[in-house]
């Protein structure tokens, strides 16, 4: 592979809740994603995610806390936390997760990306 | 876990060549690491490893060849690969592997850090 510049590949897509592909290792993808509003509630039976800021901010709603994330914050969410991604403003975020992660976890929902592209 | 702020983890240590850890998560850990010169060629015979340079600038250099990574990018040096690391000018970078990797690969060398800490 080649270096990923992340402003490069945050400048390929506009639309939220769509998470990008930009690398593989150990099993896991390393995505971007742009979050614009309120995603809902789901969680990952077997996979810890990791939610790295870039850009803009990000609330993680949990059911017993929540936390803010400002740019250069990292938060991991562990498996089977339900959690509602929030960014009433807008935020480009770097997503670290195993292969198999599906978007909404178990939900049945629209909103669900489930042939997630590489850029 | 809580959050992780990366600039307010990144000055709780001067040390190059030490990586310390920040987080865990599906096997994987997140770390990171300040480089200053040049370390040894070495190779993870089953782990890939991704370096993020957050600030400064770092050269990896491959036998085949190289890669010069600004802040906001990123490289994935897969299994098997020799690599030598270079930041003549300094570096800080985010790092990701699998919990089991060594610091310098199967080199004997009293630059690997064996135990490493989570800050």
């Amino acid at each position: 592979m080649d270096k990923v510049n992340l402003v490069q590949k945050l400048g390929l897509f506009d639309e939220p809740w769509t998470p990008k592909i930009i690398g593989a290792l150990n099993g896991q993808h390393v995505k971007l994603a742009k979050l614009k509003g309120e995603f809902l509630w789901h969680s990952h039976a077997d996979e810890d995610e990791l939610f790295l800021v870039l850009e803009g901010a990000l609330t993680i709603l949990m059911r017993d806390r929540e936390v803010h994330l400002e740019p250069g914050e990292m938060f991991i969410v562990m498996k089977g936390v339900e959690h509602k991604p929030v960014a009433n403003e807008g935020a480009s975020v770097l997503l670290f997760e195993p292969v198999q992660t599906k978007h909404a976890g178990g939900a049945s929902t629209e909103r669900a990306v489930h042939h997630q592209e590489w850029i």
